[in-house]
């Protein structure tokens, strides 16, 4: 083992700009269903993509996630059955007065996106015992979901929207992708180029809801207490 | 409701320094355990961590997070004497083989941390039909997770190094921070500012694993299917 005193390196805070270029692509990120461009996402990009995935932390080092990228016209129309069919079932949870708002949202772009991607978690990778794990089974999933939030920000930042569909009985997205068991769809997700983005969330602008004050979700040194002034 | 195209804005890629900037944030960030310096995290610094955290993607933007912002000396001591109940349980989960390499390892910052943070999700948020969730009851946890990462990344720009420690007994976590039961606490970060940092995962450095080779996760329209080439 190499002497662990040579990997540790200097880790000052960004400059005003390059730290700005983080808040930008945090801020300005959106969930993406109607503005993708027919434009092809190069390989290399699409490379770029995947390994920011690949450096989100994953519990124990454990790494438990496959990129399955889709291009193929086929796998995409079965997934927007599988999604019009959860869709169905979907819009008749909702009370009577909602239904007409709901069916009036587009929330997914399925077939229009270039490459859709499925992050999924093998629960089985790294055997029995993983460090981290122990007392808190689900950080394998947790871990998968920081791999998603790396890509999408990196899409940011290259200029490539992405919308995650959560609308599928999960039984389809396996029979489609042909799942083994101990692996669990995390995120199906659309990606494409845009040249707009909405400059805040679509159901913001739609109405369907708004953003919550922050000052109401933090607490201090426990649950309901709030910052003494 | 204003016009919908109002709010479509130019969205064009980063500059390459800017894009730089966010893949380096991404590559550098580490899982912080030892590297803390005792510096005070400024009240508007952590207000920024915060609005990253609540600007990630939600679920039918249901924001199902809390932010418990933990500075008292007590409550980090309640909770380190959590993390050593429960890690005195792990070690003993592993192999024999793994034990000492196990218990050499630092899995946690808690009390040289400056601020700890409980990033919480409320599954009752949203009430009991929310967008998106209506076939994956599990993406408010997701969105959550989200909200983690952005947090992460955006504390690496500013100079701050973040740890997420994962091995409590979760009824603790609860009795220490008096959550309701509808509140699930996802992720336990310490935060402190760092002047170091590991050029790779502290877990390749100490040689407990090493990153796979990112061709090895990636498949092309199904499970198990590589690229032709």
């Amino acid at each position: 083992m190499s002497n662990l005193n040579d990997h540790l390196k200097s880790a000052a805070p960004f400059s005003e700009t390059e730290r700005e270029a983080v808040y930008r692509a945090i801020f300005s990120r959106r969930d993406v269903r109607s503005q993708f461009t027919e434009r092809h996402i190069e390989e290399h990009i699409l490379m770029r993509l995947l390994t920011a995935a690949h450096h989100a932390p994953s519990v124990g080092f454990m790494q438990p996630w496959n990129f399955i990228v889709i291009a193929d016209r086929d796998i995409k129309g079965r997934m927007r059955t599988a999604f019009d069919r959860a869709n169905a079932e979907a819009v008749k949870m909702f009370p009577e007065d909602r239904r007409t708002p709901y069916s009036a949202l587009k929330l997914q772009g399925i077939t229009e996106a270039p490459v859709n991607l499925c992050i999924t978690c093998d629960r089985s990778r790294g055997g029995p015992v993983v460090l981290g794990r122990t007392h808190a089974p689900d950080m394998d999933l947790y871990s998968t979901v920081c791999a998603v939030q790396n890509l999408w920000l990196a899409a940011r930042a290259e200029g490539i929207g992405v919308g995650w569909v959560s609308i599928f009985r999960e039984a389809d997205v396996r029979q489609v992708l042909n799942l083994p068991p101990e692996v669990i769809p995390v995120a199906y997700l659309c990606l494409g180029y845009v040249d707009v983005l909405y400059d805040m969330p679509e159901l913001a602008v739609k109405g369907w809801g708004q953003r919550l004050p922050l000052d109401d979700l933090v607490f201090r040194d426990g649950w309901g207490l709030t910052l003494k002034k």
